[in-house]
């Protein structure tokens, strides 16, 4: 009888067996696809992989401004795609030695819960049956697919495509039409538009980049809307045919828009039906699987940390309850907290942010102040952005001056984001935020900047 | 009479100009070249704008391997200079509208204290007298020129540069030889090697980039060795003549190294002489104007801050000294730290650290632990670094259980350092660091795996 046993390979499931392995517990871990999970193999790993080509190409394309000339400038999409597999499969290796190096027992098999046994809980793949004390349920989410007519006719004949389909195109759609104006949508039509696709984003929201920052999102959609992508903003899909997608506008007139491929990207959703979880009595709602600050489900010994308790649907974000999971496990008091659980887009400006956002803040009744800077405050944006424009906006909480937000737009947020993210599960105040050295010149200095801009 | 004389423009004088004047110190500000001193002007940020070109050419040149193809590849460094100096007046009218927007009287001249007046201070320059209560000197530092033979004339002539010329020369030299090979030997070694000069750095130690982490700085010149640039560790140069730099080898050996020209870049002292100190009996040593931790000299209202006084000779620590100063005249507490005072070379990879590296550590005593991991770790460097290799290590203090030290080589370790910064100022323990979330898939995450090898 295994301490444990993971059902799902990707962050949250990964991370966990590494840390219950090398904590003693005897770890089995189930994955039916690809140990990684959609993060690495078809979700966050591979699109850096495309982006960081299309970063490459439109430097070689602009660098005159720099000093940089070079004709007959092409990018490979072929190529690209292909170098992608390579860094996936590179890094799905590196997981599989992490579990290797931690002692875990991995079954490449699907896998449903069967029952209750004797101090414990059994499940059942093709090879047969494993038992174990405890189940941490880790099986992540899929891409939603509505009901509108002609969506999954469409995805089923290749037409329609979604994340997974969308990173391994051989060819460059001429027309990549793109429904839902998230993340990955706008990390995907950031890309094929830079590789040449004529790319319009719907979007049934009036704004693009969900619940980022409202002006940052704005500065996001104009900067593509320069680069020639068309969005089509309070839009409702209404169905899906032969090279078309139809929809209608804000006013409810019908819109259709041409395509040789369009990608489906309104959203995910946990993944926690087939899993057995009626045998044993897990609950679950509409989201997911119904998990404590512990990830603890209502049944005892069995947790739940990932995309499938349905609440941020973030790989990072799995890492950390796969952690707390397996601490509570272990007795170490440990809690999950999602005030300090950052998000990126990784598009060209980038976006990055954690914390409340102002809209966040004014809807949960948080008296708060906010500054904000152009990026251009910062010298080393300056350097390195010939005309280029971004954004840094910090808000902190009026009455305990400590600070509660910060969100960026420009070259390296990414990188930067996550010093915020510890300012703020430190509830550091602003006066002590003060004292913190930046390197100069660097592009996180605006952050001290803004700071700079608050009294004590 | 003023509140706050500031003798010296530069990221010390000006900040502490901004910060006086939006207290409501009527301040006054000389400079006798240009705001900004020399970070903005000849140093940290027009070295950046050089160094960002060089890795768009290299990107441009090598990014076959990403997908991306171009021709004729060409680096025009007539056009990087010219837009480093274009980027230089961005920057430097901007601080002139900080300090207009603070209300700082500005003096374009060179400024000299004269003596006291009642209850203050007498400040002469071409146009006048001024007088003031308080005095802050942050006059800078200039490079070091050694009593070499022929390095003064040579100098003169044109032939031996320091980091002032060698952001001007309007033709890539040949042969390049640099005299230190510290940061600045370093970082425009790095530009003109990719530019196309036959690059040799002579250092008298035997390794290169100073205090960086003994593992870090040897990768570094593994780098750069392979890209061509050579290395004469343990040399010490001893004359300079026409079209070469004689030194010797470790072993005493004479060795002569061809030129088309030379920096002299083995550092910089501070810059305290002609100001008229002891007219009112400043003290100083042979580094520089003796201060407290508060940036209070020997004589009551007068303050250094700045490269002046001989400590760390870096912009971002000028500016913190220089806030240290303000808010103790403004009888706020407040005093000078540098353990969480981060450094950075821009070469490509980038290296930054902060804290304690082994070596600080052992020659204090301090009782570590450390653990590293190759920056392959971090999926988005993977998918972004081909055939590339990093590292990060981190040094926990053994009895505390805190973080003392961060050490990174690979890209973007300039941004990320700030976070590590923030974890050594605020005492993070490894048991609290844990718990950050870092988003996925940055290359910052490395810290958050490395701080994971750790036992709590």
């Amino acid at each position: 009888m295994f301490d444990l046993i993971i059902i799902g390979g990707g962050p949250a499931g990964y991370l966990a067996a590494e840390r219950a392995g090398h904590a003693g517990l005897k770890t089995c871990l189930y994955e039916m696809r690809s140990l990684g999970g959609v993060c690495l193999n078809e979700g966050c790993i591979p699109s850096k992989a495309l982006l960081h080509s299309a970063k490459m190409y439109e430097y070689a394309l602009h660098g005159s401004s720099y000093g940089v000339t070079a004709q007959d400038v092409h990018l490979d999409h072929a190529a690209v795609v292909k170098r992608r597999g390579k860094v996936v499969k590179t890094l799905v290796s590196g997981v599989g030695a992490k579990m290797k190096g931690a002692g875990v027992t991995v079954i490449k098999e699907q896998a449903k819960i069967a029952g209750r046994v004797e101090g414990g809980f059994r499940v059942v793949s093709a090879s047969g049956e494993q038992t174990a004390k405890r189940l941490l349920i880790a099986s992540g989410s899929v891409p939603v697919m509505p009901p509108i007519p002609g969506l999954r006719e469409h995805y089923a004949s290749g037409f329609v495509l979604t994340n997974r389909e969308v990173l391994e195109l051989d060819q460059v759609p001429a027309k990549l039409t793109i429904i839902g104006g998230g993340v990955i949508g706008l990390e995907m039509g950031a890309y094929y538009s830079v590789a040449g696709s004529q790319v319009t984003v719907i979007e049934m929201l009036d704004h693009i980049a969900g619940p980022t920052d409202g002006e940052i999102r704005t500065m996001l959609l104009k900067e593509y809307q320069k680069k020639g992508v068309t969005f089509l903003l309070g839009h409702k899909v209404t169905g899906v045919a032969d090279g078309q997608v139809l929809c209608e506008d804000p006013s409810g007139k019908p819109v259709s828009v041409a395509a040789d491929k369009v990608l489906c990207s309104i959203g995910r959703r946990a993944q926690y039906q087939d899993l057995g979880l009626e045998t044993i009595g897990v609950e679950t709602y509409r989201g997911g699987i119904v998990t404590d600050s512990q990830g603890r489900t209502n049944v005892e010994n069995v947790y739940a940390a990932g995309d499938v308790n349905g609440h941020h649907m973030l790989a990072h974000t799995a890492y950390r309850e796969s952690e707390v999971a397996i601490n509570t496990m272990l007795g170490k008091k440990d809690r999950m907290r999602y005030a300090a659980n950052p998000s990126v887009i990784y598009t060209k400006p980038e976006v990055a942010g954690v914390g409340y956002t102002e809209e966040g803040a004014k809807e949960e009744g948080i008296e708060y102040e906010v500054k904000k800077l152009s990026m251009r405050y910062a010298g080393r944006f300056v350097a390195e952005n010939e005309g280029g424009d971004g954004l840094c906006k910090v808000l902190v909480d009026k009455v305990h001056r400590n600070i509660i937000g910060v969100h960026m737009i420009g070259g390296y947020a990414s990188e930067i984001i996550w010093g915020a993210a510890e300012m703020i599960e430190s509830q550091l105040r602003v006066k002590d935020a003060k004292e913190i050295i930046f390197p100069h010149p660097t592009v996180s200095e605006i952050i001290r900047e803004v700071i700079w801009e608050f009294p004590d």
